[in-house]
């Protein structure tokens, strides 16, 4: 008799079975190749900072034998454009190089809990019909023939579960895709697999109790982030060619920032958002703070290559989607022709970074300064810019939660310890009290035009400045369950900007500053809060060594070409530099 | 002692004064020329329908004697690029043109109640500051340069009331401009007056106890709309180059046909909608259903100058705008190159049109058909489209609608007649109830997307449908104070597609069908209303003869310069008709 035991527990166990059942035999990992330390998921959930030992995984998938060299070229040779003309032009088989990436998720899966859903025989069973097609056709099915992607668990597959790591949402198969499913294979690229997300999707570590924690490939002492976590692991090892995840607060960048990849949070209508699972009443986005979706990947390029496709059909597959083009866009801006002008944003105005990331936007910003045909400029701090954490905070929580805490109640789960204290049911505002919060959103919006006229005045006939640098965090990659202040990437879906995230390089001893304390004035809670994660008596900086160093790059709204554009200029400028990448 | 008068009688005999003060002595018409009918204010508000006879002013002001021959010419023989031209080339003097349209305005006003503020000084001021500016630099000082230019009194402009009909906001000069009024002044445009507007500006008829009903110029027995129905009269009669409407359940496009003009409702984010007074709670547009704003005027040719220079520099100056373009965009259709195809929607399966409105809707399909390049396909009803119209009077009324109540009660204020019955103090919806509607409306959103493609997917590679015509209401234009369901018009706020207004012909005697009865079921309640335009015991159809018979054209969301490309088709295959245009 299993009376005590609480409901959820049988389900997840159904749960792990089945994600056991999906990863052929043969591509398991022998269990002495798996280091230490991939605990059980009960374990893995409430493990919290400091007890994962410094371990990475990126090595194994080529170390541990099971992928072929044939299988290494194809997952670590290519990038999206490359291995998509080798497939179209018949060089390689769809079917191989979907095998190939297949097997090195489940590897990656078992490293670190990435997956929620292996659709592996699916992929296979497409990438067949893709090869078939070409053969008998002479031609690829579409512009992204045969290419292995995959999404995080809350983007609807038909037949397949989006539980979102909560038992009340398990075996209850969507029943269509989501419109960015559907584009996706009109184009010719395979789903893979779907990936883990934090429980309520509303934290920045990926751990729940259908699927544990999802572990940080690079060292598993650092948060893998979230709540797009499993495709933040799975894509920086290389077991996905892009992966789409979906950002409110920062869910697309601070798993790109922790992975030490690229994740591109596009504008509003940019990508179809539509048929998620998300555990939230229908429409809130709507009257609240809209997520929006977008790729993570392991180059600009790459995400140049994807979003080139998706953009200018956006509108044909999603109801939430606007007419776009990919091209370059002209920036609008004094006296054209003019110089790409890209601004410097020191701080949010409410959590000031602590000093190595500080120091990796002024490197990035004077490698900007010796670039030709790149002006560099300081931005002010705009008065209005420190109000935009909580108001962005306040548009996500409209509604009093319920919906969410009575899911997770319904299976007497427990909250994860981060949300333990930090998530109850709240009061729903009123309307009058949501209009007006969308009311001081507007003013908002307007006093941060002066940011890109570098003027008094919101208008003007032409901007000043084509992009802005600025912090993702303001830290470096934390322990688990440590991740703070959301403002620097949550502000910018408050304001529509798209907003991008690039590694810069590892974090090395100089960046230590080992016995130099902040002298700045402590601005408030958050702030304070955000200083421990630097104060030697509340942590050992040393944890921080090798972790990825990563910057935002952010463009006016809707100027989302012009952010691929930015972006490049930003890349360029530090490859060619004598750092390290990672 | 006047303690039994209601607070608001005091008000607005200032403001009538006021009003009456700024049109110079000698721009004044004498008093025979003014047709009977010219009622008082408060006479104008309460006659209600029949109680007008068929009296036109649109001869008045070439009659009148009150303006000379050049300014005769400069009111009569230009469009907008034309004016312009001849004002930077220095064959014009801006003072020359501001004052001619000033005078006519005037005139227009006293014919037809059209303006709230009289803005002529101030645009004489400017027209002068303008020619110093040519003369001196020998450059224009926008693209627009000169061109006089109205806009609804909801528009702010610093220094003069947004009083948009009540006593209560009266003497509230507006603190700053409204964006699109900053936009229109960076082009060089004048703006000459701001118009009338119906008490609350819900209803389609232009009556406020402020400014008194503003009446049709074509023929008083018919409405002039709303509404932005005193820009309709004011742009019909020439007494402005362009007007500046906004449109929520039809107000630009209403009036449009209602004095047989063109109208231009553009999506969401393509012209700057803040700085705007509409007596409601702030940020109530950005929960609910947000208005746009948009052109009235004379010709496709006009629309298409000022909204070229507009959209691509709506987002400098409006927080709520996007990035735009006014190139030809390219039809997203199946094989190009194509026809361009133009769907015929007969119906919104709510209201069934009155016969004379499916009479020219199939003579514009005809004439279309024999157009070259021109595809034409019936469009069948969208199982959802008769749903739209409920759903978006419901996202208009998210609130109770005290505030504006408030104001009208705080200074004893009745409401208009059309109003009584019909605006009461509603209850606010829930949070959870309004993100239901929203989420009704994405699901709406997703079904029409199969209209453009014809087919039972939403989701498509390429749409089949370039743009789409239909009735802009279910009847012609009706007595004062009659006008019936408007879901042909808000639907298309509710999906954001542009839609524009066009004037076909007149309303003749063959348009009568006299003894011939609909013999269609009746649909429902709206179905049943709309039919006593129609059924001689409730109306007298020879009321319509002379009146403007307009279409409505629309294309998918956010297509606005393709929506300005399919009027230019739809309105050049008429104009080449033998039909007589008004």
């Amino acid at each position: 008799m299993a009376s005590h035991e609480p409901r959820y527990v049988a389900v997840a166990q159904r749960k792990q079975a089945e994600l056991a059942a999906a990863i052929p035999v043969e591509w398991r990992l022998p269990a002495h190749v798996i280091p230490e330390g991939m605990l059980s998921i009960a374990e893995s959930i409430t493990i919290g900072p400091k007890s994962y030992q410094r371990v990475g995984v990126m090595d194994i998938p080529r170390k541990c034998g099971l992928l072929t060299s044939k299988e290494l070229e194809i997952t670590e040779k290519y990038d999206v454009r490359g291995i998509v003309a080798d497939m179209a032009e018949g060089r390689l088989k769809a079917e191989d190089v979907v095998r190939g990436f297949c097997k090195r998720a489940a590897i990656a899966h078992q490293l670190t809990r990435c997956l929620t859903e292996p659709l592996f025989d699916r992929a296979l069973q497409r990438a067949r019909e893709l090869d078939d097609h070409l053969q008998r056709t002479g031609a690829p099915i579409g512009p992204l023939h045969g290419l292995p992607v995959s999404v995080k668990d809350t983007f609807n597959i038909k037949g397949v579960d989006s539980s979102i790591g909560l038992s009340a949402l398990a075996f209850k198969p969507a029943k269509e895709n989501a419109p960015l499913v559907d584009l996706l294979q009109s184009l010719g690229a395979i789903v893979i697999a779907k990936t883990n997300i934090p429980q309520t999707l509303a934290t920045l570590d990926s751990c729940n109790h259908l699927f544990g924690r999802t572990l940080n490939p690079l060292s598993r002492q650092w948060t893998a982030g979230g709540s797009t976590g499993g495709e933040g692991a799975l894509i920086a090892m290389r077991g996905s060619m892009v992966g789409f995840g979906t950002d409110i607060g920062g869910s697309i960048r601070v798993p790109a920032m922790c992975q030490g990849i690229y994740g591109f949070k596009p504008s509003n209508g940019r990508v179809p958002f539509g048929g998620q699972q998300n555990g939230q009443i229908e429409g809130k986005g709507r009257i609240g703070l809209q997520a929006v979706a977008g790729p993570l990947a392991r180059s600009v390029a790459d995400i140049n290559a994807i979003m080139a496709e998706i953009v200018p059909r956006a509108e044909l597959f999603g109801e939430d989607c606007i007419p776009g083009s990919w091209s370059q866009s002209i920036p609008l801006t004094l006296d054209p022709p003019h110089k790409f002008t890209i601004g410097v944003l020191k701080t949010d105005g409410l959590v000031t970074p602590l000093p190595p990331i500080t120091r990796i936007l002024n490197e990035v910003a004077n490698k900007l300064r010796r670039t030709p045909g790149v002006e560099v400029v300081d931005i002010p701090l705009p008065p209005v810019l420190p109000k935009c954490q909580a108001l962005a905070g306040r548009l996500m929580g409209v509604d009093d939660g319920s919906h969410m805490l009575d899911l997770i109640e319904s299976m007497d789960e427990d909250l994860i310890p981060w949300l333990q204290g930090r998530m109850k049911r709240g009061k729903a505002l009123t309307v009058v009290q949501l209009a007006t919060l969308q009311a001081q959103r507007a003013e908002v919006e307007k006093e941060m035009m002066k940011m890109w006229t570098l003027s008094p005045q919101a208008s003007s006939v032409a901007r000043r400045v084509d992009a802005i640098i600025c912090p993702v965090a303001p830290h470096p990659v934390p322990e688990l369950d440590r991740y703070n202040a959301v403002g620097y990437t949550s502000t910018f879906v408050l304001l529509d900007y798209p907003a991008g995230s690039i590694p810069i390089r590892s974090f090395v001893e100089s960046d230590l500053e080992i016995g130099r304390e902040m002298d700045a004035p402590v601005l408030g809670s958050w702030d304070k809060a955000n200083r421990q994660l630097w104060d030697e008596k509340t942590v050992d900086r040393r944890v921080y060594l090798g972790s990825p160093l990563s910057v935002q790059v952010i463009t006016p709204k809707q100027h989302d070409s012009q952010l691929f554009q930015a972006m490049e200029i930003v890349d360029h400028a530090m490859q060619s530099s004598t750092n390290a990448k990672l």
